[in-house]
């Protein structure tokens, strides 16, 4: 069952300084995961908790792209910090804990089949479970155990970032930004659900959420965690809002677009769930603001349907594309990266960081899953 | 939409330590409460932020017995607490949030109609959104928005915990019991699960899951932290441990006795839930262990069938008690509490802790809901 995280399983070294190679950093992240689960598996006090530790292990390592603790550590460098010291990687690697429990929750919530082409983690459980034949409802057990597994992982993302072997500085500084990013997440999805159903025009409450969930969430706070870490004052923190939220927003919209243009086999997901789900994107608030009445029509009658084939799904795309919703986009993520790319210009962070802070912005732009 | 935590809203006093009264523990604790909420009231981005802390706040206050933090002051006293610093309050008051999150996903997992005598979470969130009328289906948003809830409690109980002002020491102490109570209760409501179902012979299995989920949860850990946050020892522990497990079997104990025999007017929660969900309790476990072919069939026809009607649950209680089940429960339930009262005279806790243990033992020992 054991299965180590990512692709090598190399252990902690130090970064050269020079390069800021983010594979490396991904790598790093997930040895610090395996060595934290490691400890949980050597502790655990019978063979149920083994087998929630190596669930969680298998969900972590079967993909992602670390996107929070390469911010984390992007901050760090940003904000002038030397190296990377191993407390420093353990704490930007309890943000993949809490992504998980993120995650893990939002499939459950979604109801969703797939993630990273593979099963989500309520239907493996619930497969699993159906397999061992014990008592019970299998799809029952499989949502129950995934919203434990969810809780327990954001736990463990708490306990993983107060045992990092920080010092007391770092901790008080870091605190408040994490406390932030978690409330700021949990809000942002809030804000998604209330907005899930029906499609409307209110194009600022989609960005709103957006910014929440992915901006904040994703991109500054994570930056703010690792240059807090590094003992940073507010101007570089500043700078890195600035940076952060138009390329966290850029990411979002370029997810959104994705979600419904993107290619199933490239980004893991189902066909069409954001169009079934009828989740209200800016994407899909720009079509019902620009909308004319038969336009409207397809809108209001397909969005949201649980069981939306595929040509009622290409009608709304066709929608999302006349309405010129999708070029918008388009537009938004380009003017958001081009602003995002000045602040680097501008910016009073180490050539290094700026680099990769560059190179991230670029990829939220242009990813294709 | 504010309504104050508890009966009345007062403000920190500092505990008279000649008397320990559980009472004005609980006082304390919901004033604590209700200032954090305040704060995050205060902060709120949005209206619906503020509406995600009032509806949290109308859980919180909606009932509850504040078992948690009444025995981490209760350890604080044990091992040598003077007076109530606000600090220690505020950590107690803490596992409340926690527990919230506890008892908001456990509801959603269950899908229980009903706690405390009200709709639980995610039916009154359902409710609320009917009765707006907004885009969506109002049971999928309410169970969604009571996942996220639940999510928003446990990082809250953290951020609770880590700004309550306690001091390094006392933050290094009791960590590594706070963390322990958390994955404790995660992997007790685990093998809740695994047993759920069809009703199993197993009583080793179901003393373990209600080791976990309760003993160690509600009443050695939450012990343990006060202890801990008093620069208690090793020897105070131990003492601890020897008193916190047999008293919180027996409330588990009492708790599935209850949930089978008790009043529904007096628990709060609807009658029977627990037969049709097939909770694997020690209760349930005892009884197909001892049962005949006769009350077998009985019993694997029966309990765990999602429409069981009334008459099908007397038939299920005839066979608890004619099977001896319900005698041998209340039996152990007996020991149990014997055995703790008997830790707490060899015990090297101040007379006022003693005392309020003493209480608390015997309250686990004959409460009706």
């Amino acid at each position: 069952m054991r299965a180590a995280i990512g692709t090598e399983n190399r252990t902690l070294t130090t970064l050269d300084h020079s390069a800021l190679e983010l594979s490396e950093i991904r790598h790093m992240t997930d040895a610090a995961l395996d060595e934290f689960l490691d400890r949980k598996s050597l502790t655990a006090a019978s063979h149920q908790m083994l087998e929630l530790v190596e669930t969680l292990r298998g969900f972590l390592s079967s993909g992602g792209k670390r996107i929070r603790p390469v911010m984390c550590l992007c901050g760090w460098y940003a904000a002038g910090g030397k190296e990377t010291p191993r407390p420093v990687v353990k704490a930007a690697a309890s943000l993949e804990l809490f992504h998980a429990c993120a995650l893990i929750h939002d499939d459950v919530m979604d109801n969703s089949d797939a993630r990273r082409g593979r099963l989500t983690l309520h239907r493996l459980l619930a497969e699993r479970h159906r397999r061992r034949d014990p008592p019970g409802n299998a799809e029952r057990f499989g949502t129950n155990a995934a919203i434990l597994l969810g809780d327990l992982a954001l736990a463990w993302s708490d306990e993983m970032f107060h045992t990092a072997g920080l010092s007391p500085a770092q901790v008080q500084a870091a605190l408040p930004m994490l406390d932030a990013m978690r409330s700021e997440v949990m809000f942002g999805q809030y804000l998604d659900l209330l907005g899930t159903g029906r499609p409307t025009g209110d194009v600022g409450e989609a960005l709103m959420a957006s910014r929440f969930k992915t901006a904040k969430y994703t991109v500054e706070r994570p930056l703010h965690i690792g240059a807090a870490l590094a003992g940073s004052g507010p101007a570089i923190r500043d700078a890195l809002t600035a940076y952060a939220l138009p390329v966290g927003e850029a990411f979002q919209l370029r997810d959104d677009l994705l979600g419904v243009f993107g290619d199933s086999r490239q980004t893991g997901k189902p066909v069409d769930d954001d169009l079934r789900e009828g989740k209200c994107t800016v994407l899909m608030a720009l079509a019902v603001a620009r909308a004319d009445a038969a336009q409207l029509r397809v809108l209001r009658s397909l969005v949201g349907c649980s069981d939306l084939d595929a040509e009622e799904a290409d009608a709304i795309r066709d929608v999302l594309v006349s309405t010129g919703a999708r070029s918008v986009v388009d537009q938004m993520i380009t003017s958001r990266c081009r602003r995002a790319l000045g602040v680097l210009d501008r910016a009073p962070f180490p050539l290094p960081a700026t680099n990769a802070l560059r190179r991230l912005a670029h990829s939220a732009s242009v990813r294709t899953s």
